[in-house]
């Protein structure tokens, strides 16, 4: 088999019959998209193009049978992934439509609301997900809408009290979406319960709004042409009791509020958990947009000729030092990312398919789904625009594509969390781990955590734990001996960085806790670049051990190798970026660092023969592929 | 004064008048960009707008006075810096009429084509600037277009031979411009001489083409939708003699070539060389742009807060230690920027209104300007890219321009030179600076340098030299109890990495005199990522210094002491992305560097009472920061 066929099915993953299928049905679909419409045709066009997905099965998988659906939380997300290799605002509509709004439905309904979910499968009933306001996006616990029960009438009475409790930036609110996912400040019998979801109709089938509700359009955005982002007022607009999703809290009809779980804080994270595939999914999906960028750029280099050499001839772009330093360290990552993301799709499936999911384990995905998130995202700009700039004029013309990504992905960034923000949920998380305390977002709590927990905490690794660590052990020199281009040094380097940084963090915030509140977030403050960075280096470890890991499932051949030497290609870079540590750390000798520069060199010339094979490896979809640059 | 006008005085340089008018002026005009337009109405509301401005004494001002101009280059370059804070497409429109064919024109041309000068600046002539092919961009003196001289009509013969050499995206070409400034092969008596430049007309006043003339539209691009970029093919389209633009090279009625520049390298770089302009302000718009997404970001981080501290209100943006780092370093880069783009434009003002130029001096502003242009437009991506995602969801909207920004500069990487291209190009110059033979891009003449000259070479200075030795030589102590606040300290820093980076280049490069040309492009290309980085790190140099001097020609007092900060930062996180090499080097000891991070963290929390003083001081006009994000 081809060598490029061979990294297909390495990287491919558990749900390679997904992607195989998807490569296929989505070809005959028309899915590319046409910058040539207005954006009502485009936001027309997109609708129509979900109804064409429903047969493929992927908007159902995400369901559980007993509701009606698929029952396989791997495949949606995975074909979720496919979607974007053709149209990111045709990946964010579907991601709305059945993993945000039907997820709620699904996650923090109960019997009586999972009645809805073939309808939503089937778009009879096309929902939004009304959770941000212009007030408050990050801080959702803070979100100003009430939802106040009304005990005379068994009803909830929505509120957007203030201009700044709008519902804002919500897709499908614009124009499509009938019925919303409301969340709200749950009041009853005079107390505020925290936010909880509840579903609102909006709009009658005539697509006007309902009594009590404004609705508008968020108009032109950055990108997402075909998403209709839109704004939701509520004026004391009244549902039945029955509209609370209530898995985890109930009103009775006398108003009697009651939860599984107690804690206010506790609740809502438990509540926000269960969405957690949405984070996978966009993590996935700026991960595929990333591997498109990256497969024009690399075609592109393998055929554009600029410059003689000595003999005469026109060079390819992908020949010049600069151009393979500007791509295949991007692609290598590009590799990387995608290993890490098939774990954790795997985790993630594994997880909603339990009876009775283990709560750390929960705990453990949703953080890192969140680094995860931030980091593939934030590549996904990156290589995207290096793909772009490494196209010249060419790659600035829409009919390229590239633009397009470029626009699409941009708010990958900062929706469904903003990557600062979910890296320091992520660095907290890794602070708080292992202390008793669940203790939310709290950070007094945090700093009750002793350092001296890390050096466990750190280690603990559930997949392929053995492998790494032997590795590890089996490196071949210590420190200044150090070989690193060795897989267990490389290893090595990235664990005791984390540990290293975790334990200067923590050491750091000790003193909040005798601090009073101003002086505790003062100190936190001070230090919130260096928990930032504590969930960054945690990310980099979790990914180089997901591809080693990945490799050792790959079968003995040339693509293992290749994967290998690209593997290699992204610890060196990572390493490279973060040399100053390493040297301030007494990690790398001043000799060795000196040495890392000419060994990623050396590592692009030897990744350079293998570009198309790395690039067809992503598997791509050639009617994504469709474009000028590379057909002319 | 406000400390906001004294930081704006000190950064409005030389042509503070120019500045000062254009924020009134251009206020008056409704320049602000209008994002529900279609690209054809764009297209011709910029074309209205270009027309609006000629009262303002912007557009002649590039032009001499003996053909009718005003004769300021530093004002037309200042001016374009203007028209850039308010919309990208207005300012590149203004650069291709005035600036590339009315600079082909006037730099190109005798006084047999300064006639049309009057009309240009009045847009009774619009043109456009034919350079680029499909197939060549970066490598120009490869163009395929022929311009073949036929004595017996005493007319060149303009030809496209091959569907690469097509004219391709050229501004003005999809719809505005009548007349071409074609870039071709002159050919004559059987010989070629070099790509000359040649004014074809392409259109007949209803927007026809004329015969043998085919022009299309570039269509949808990245950004830039006033601009209407487009395509020319030639087929034996017949030009009168006259039309070639002769300074440099003139044919006679027989046929017969002449030339005041002999060498066919040295012409075409001495005729590029005149059109050193576009650069200029390209870097500057660049520049100013990044200007008006930073000061977005910064007004905004004032008034949105977000998550609560310990005593319950909820914090600005701009208290978070991330926010700060996110944006105050980029804010002292754009300070650090504008003093350096002033002292360009004052060089290149002062050498373009010289009778005799020097040649030399005439040779580093064009490499200068071709570094400095790289690094602000790959500074303004960065920044606005950086504002975008710290405003969130609402940076997100077309509304609050800073997506159309982003759009629109994205371009500035690679048109008028490619980012990287042209840090090579100030690479080669930086070797070959004091080497005798000017040997255009010849690889082989590099080598011939000798690393012994650099230590002299590189310590030249054109600007403040005096202050900066003073600085260095007083500079509080050496290596290791060096303080890294000091500027004395960081200008030494600064300009040893630079002399060590380039002496570590030359010595690579040595090795390819003796090669054959096959091993010397090997060698070439294997040094090319060292290349590129000795321009970056003479580029810092420069910009330091520029600062260093320009804060000495600020008058005392708070805005110079804010100043004096900024810097710092600046020369701080310069420093810190770079770390590793000065430790490497021997340069920064381990205990040293270790305080970097602490010292930034530090100057990002001594400038953040000052954040709205420093983004009112770019002096972006209140009539480009109409947009909701700022004024709901």
């Amino acid at each position: 088999m081809p060598l490029d066929q061979d990294l297909r099915i390495a990287i491919d993953g558990k749900w390679r019959h997904v992607r195989v299928a998807a490569r296929q049905e989505l070809a005959e679909m028309n899915l590319a998209f046409n910058h040539e419409l207005s954006m009502e045709e485009a936001r027309e066009r997109t609708l129509a193009q979900l109804k064409d997905l429903i047969p493929t099965g992927i908007p159902a998988a995400g369901f559980r049978e007993e509701n009606g659906g698929g029952g396989d939380p791997g495949m949606a997300v995975t074909g979720i992934e496919m979607l974007a290799q053709y149209d990111l605002s045709l990946m964010v509509k579907a991601g709305v439509q059945w993993g945000l709004f039907g997820g709620a439905v699904q996650n923090l309904g109960t019997e009586r609301h999972h009645t809805l979910i073939p309808d939503i499968i089937n778009l009879d009933l096309v929902g939004c997900f009304a959770m941000t306001e212009t007030g408050h996006g990050s801080d959702v616990q803070k979100l100003e809408v009430t939802a106040t029960y009304d005990p005379a009438t068994e009803e909830f009475v929505i509120d957007s009290p203030t201009p700044n409790s709008r519902k804002d930036y919500i897709g499908n609110a614009a124009k499509h979406a009938t019925m919303a996912a409301v969340f709200a400040q749950l009041i009853t019998q005079g107390e505020n319960h925290g936010v909880h979801c509840f579903l609102v109709p909006i709009r009658d089938k005539k697509g006007r709004d309902l009594p009590g509700v404004t609705t508008s359009d968020c108009g032109h955005k950055g990108g997402l042409r075909g998403v209709d982002n839109g704004r939701i007022m509520f004026d004391q607009v009244r549902i039945p009791r029955e509209n609370l999703l209530n898995r985890y809290g109930n009103v009775a009809e006398d108003g009697t509020y009651t939860s599984p779980v107690d804690n206010i804080n506790r609740r809502f994270f438990t509540m926000l958990g269960t969405l957690v595939r949405g984070r996978v999914s966009v993590g996935g999906a700026a991960s595929a947009a990333a591997e498109v960028g990256l497969t024009i750029a690399g075609k592109y280099a393998l055929r554009r000729r600029q410059f003689e050499r000595g003999s005469g001839e026109e060079v390819l772009l992908m020949d010049y030092r600069t151009h393979q330093r500007r791509l295949l360290p991007l692609i290598a990552k590009s590799y990387a990312y995608r290993f890490a993301q098939n774990q954790l799709v795997a985790r993630m499936d594994r997880l909603q398919r339990a009876e009775e999911p283990d709560e750390l384990e929960q705990r453990e995905l949703e953080t890192r789904a969140a680094g995860l998130k931030a980091v593939q995202t934030w590549h996904a700009i990156q290589a995207i625009q290096e793909s772009r700039e490494a196209c010249g004029g060419a790659g600035y013309l829409t009919e390229n594509r590239l633009v397009l990504l470029r626009r699409d992905v941009d708010v990958f960034a900062t929706f469904e969390g903003d990557n600062h923000v979910l890296l320091q949920l992520l660095g907290k998380d890794l602070l708080t781990k292992y202390a008793k305390e669940v203790s939310g977002l709290d950070p007094m709590g945090l700093a009750m955590f002793a350092a001296s927990s890390f050096a466990t905490s750190v280690k603990e690794r559930t997949a392929a734990g053995a492998l790494i660590q032997r590795l590890i052990d089996a490196r071949s020199g210590r420190d200044d001996e150090s070989d690193l281009l060795d897989r267990g040094t490389q290893l090595d380097l990235f664990e005791v960085r984390e540990e290293r940084v975790l334990d200067g963090l923590a050491r750091r915030l000790r003193k909040a806790v005798k601090a009073d509140p101003d002086e505790a977030f003062r100190i936190f403050n001070n230090a919130q670049d260096h928990l930032v960075r504590a969930a960054r280096v945690h990310i980099d470890r979790v990914v180089l051990e997901a591809f080693t890991a990945g490799i050792a499932r790959t079968e003995e051949g040339e693509a293992a190798e290749l994967l290998r030497e690209t593997c290699t290609l992204f610890a060196l870079t990572t390493i490279e970026d973060d040399l100053a540590w390493f040297m301030g750390h007494n990690r790398i000798s001043i000799p060795k660092a000196k040495e890392v520069l000419p060994l990623v060199n050396a590592q692009c010339e030897k990744l350079r023969p293998f570009t198309e094979d790395l690039v067809e490896g992503f598997g791509v979809a050639w009617g994504a592929l469709k474009i000028p640059i590379l057909t002319d």
